[in-house]
């Protein structure tokens, strides 16, 4: 089940601002409803607080396990989404934060949805 | 026909605003002059109000079948988007929503409508 | 319904073999089961007898009216391609036909369905 | 010749602004110095005036036809593309217009005209 | 755990060979040796035998059940690509089939496996 | 109207057999029942025979004005391919010869035909 | 060797503001340093006045010429790109204009160079 | 290992703001942790500063050979990012300076650093 | 310096023939005439023996060192795809086995050279 | 002026046939019509006798001059084609030898020219 507590992170190395994504193409939960599973792919754009600040970065491979966690739990695209926002913001305390799910089609219909976290500048939001 | 009460909704999971949008590129409806059919893409892009202000979100399954009941439809282009804005502003009172609907070409020329409600930001429209 | 006596063909213009082929992007049916619509491509290849031997083609109107005619047929993937075969076969009797159906995806799998009639060459399978 | 009197519109179905974009992928013209022929794409985006205030949209084929009645024209890029913008400002007096053409290169250059009528958001005009 | 008795048949409706693809794009299953999810896509082509000899095609959602089975089963990629070959030519006995997984990269490495049942013509296998 | 009497040729410059290809992608004639214009991909395929042999190859300028003579006439898709065939390869004699018209839709529907003279070899009809 | 002399212009068709892009894809000049040829793409954006304030066009034979005027000479990218600058904008006094210059990787590395002259808006400098 | 003194810079051509870009798609690191290369793609946005003002530009073949400097070096992505930022600020002192840094994936995850010096108008940062 | 014995094998899970293809895209190696890094892909595919043969497949990590041991090795194209096969179907002997290395340009020439072992189809070639 | 004495060769480095891809996107020569430049891709397949039989490789650097050469010749597309395959054939004296050029469209029609020495297999042709 999905764990937050497998989010490491590392100290910024920089005072001056600047702006990290990373993309998880490899995401899969469950849907609550049917069982069946979801596929989608996951993309987090942050700016970590300048060093002087405490500011932090999350650990790559802590990410990478964290995003395993959901791999058999049953629950919706929104709350995945938000979830994931909600403990990055936790364990990051970044300047702010953008959290993109892209989910394949279901029934011929396929979503993308985007939270924010702090104030996250338009052009990150795409 | 179109049903406008096919579409349910359910509570936003989030008092942070965020934003979803859904493409369906199986939409079909038939041309009201012509009888032939016209085949289409239903993108939405909305951002519900927070939950503690009574914010929903709209099912999936009930937007498919919402969307199915366009089918056998005589409807102009600009009437079938102003349609479904209309019926989804209706049943989620969103802060703002974006209905676009791009049109495979017709006799060399190819369409796509968008229609909005509420302070749709600019970046949305495209 | 699926109704071949739509279908009208005109004389070759030429005794030269030669290979036509026909791609329609805005096909649908509905799923026996589900009685959801099902979208996909047809693809016609075939080769009409000589101009002397009779050979014929089909017309284009009457090609998009009767693949219209399945919209609202209940018919699975393999029935639409055998019978669009059969139908097409038995209107021209050419020299070798090609049926070939790509469909969008369902539960996470697309297909696609080929079928013939005659001695089709193998580069025009694919 | 080209002919707006071609054109025909219609009433637009809404009070709420919207957004209409054509795309006509097969405009052919003549070059008035070398007599050969011109190729290229027109897109038309406008937003008509509110239903109330007597807005209108353009009719698909009248489209069409206006555009093909350019077709052994001998005119300039430029002038095409402001002939264009006045005739649809003309017959539909929208809120705005952009009307763009891309042109298939010759001698190694490939040319994109932009004009517009009307107080056009940035974001349109590309 | 992988369960080929997941797997239903329904007969073929021609007797005229034919020949059937289905993309699986949303498969995953689990490395034996690090227990992290790998991910890929699975290709199934095949020629039921003709009606009259007992031919069958295999349904889609047993299909896709039968996937799902391996969604938490430690298996090398080239054991999921000759299994996935050996319950399929059990369950349908086809003229000839072929199965082909492509996987996503592991270490900068990506993998495509592909096997066969009876003489699939060289043009399936790529 | 057609003019085959535009069709320059000059001597091929070796005796080595060697393939041309020239794709003009600007071709516009008329749908003969519709009065409509007709857009399309012009293909040309040939090996030239032996310089020794008298072999010669299409000029390029020529083969233009050649091909703009189909401008405004009134002509179906299978007899525009059959008679660039029939013109060519009269002009030219070559060792062989293919002719392939990839057309824009038209109802939704896109044709590709291809006609050929003298022994094409299979990977060139493609 | 440049020659800024061979661009001719012409008179803008409209008072109306509009925008005018050519793009040059066959440039070609050498390397100062090595003698080798350098390849790229030069993009031409401009506004030009309005016709009343005698606003120009630069006529696209000239155009061509002028740049080919710099097929033998060594210069450096960036030099190339305020050189062509430079010269249009001597040449039609636009309201502003942007020179883009896209080089062909060497050593690895590939180059874009962005030039303007007057006040180019933000979205016309990508 | 890094050396900032291979950078050389060259007086910028012009006292008109303009900006260049370099991009870099054979750069390699290793990564810290696991020795493992890393594999990505630099690229390089600046405005010289004017020529009066004593702007430079750097010169690419310094800038290829910098880049070859991190080789064998085990460094992070973003301590890469902003090493190359920090060196290439230093040597050229611009108005302003973007490095981008898009590395291949590690573990299903591909990640994008973004590090600027100076005002970086908004549309460079992408 | 490139090492062999880094190789490892298993045994092949099947009797029936199938066919293996890994992609390594992240390949690099020395000019041992400039220095210069060189970047290319190094693609392979192979049929092992039968299990009954003792047929056995390339272990992907050991595939991964063995190909980062010409990380600084000065070699030219020709050899490193030649030493790839000979190591390779030595350690496998494998029914037929093709190397083929994708390197990106130097000089504005990019090259590919492939090099078999054994009677590898021409299908898996190219 | 084209000089074949630019072209070096080198011995290949293995007995066992194996096959070379160059392609040069950078070629220009000059029309001898119009003296305009023409610009075009060049792409070179080849398989080199064996070692012991004395076979060759060309040499990357001194094809990149010879190539180089055709700069301000005055040539047709077909000679230039011609000219490189019997330079290169008396080079190298390869097994067999393809040359195929890929011409920058002139008056709306490209062209692609392909030239073979010795025994080309088909699947190198195209």
């Amino acid at each position: 089940m999905p764990d937050a507590k497998l989010l490491e992170v590392f100290p910024t190395p920089s005072d001056t601002p600047f702006v990290i994504e990373h993309v998880a193409e490899e995401f899969t939960s469950v849907c609550p409803v049917t069982g069946h599973p979801d596929f989608g792919t996951v993309t987090l754009r942050f700016e970590p607080r300048g060093a002087k600040a405490g500011g932090v970065c999350v650990e790559l491979k802590s990410l990478k396990l964290y995003l395993q966690s959901f791999r058999n739990e049953g629950i919706y695209y929104e709350a995945v989404t938000n979830a994931i926002r909600d403990d990055l913001a936790a364990a990051m305390k970044p300047a702010w934060l953008v959290v993109k799910t892209d989910w394949k089609g279901r029934g011929g219909i396929r979503s993308v949805i985007r939270a924010t976290s702090g104030p996250a500048p338009a052009e990150w939001l795409r």
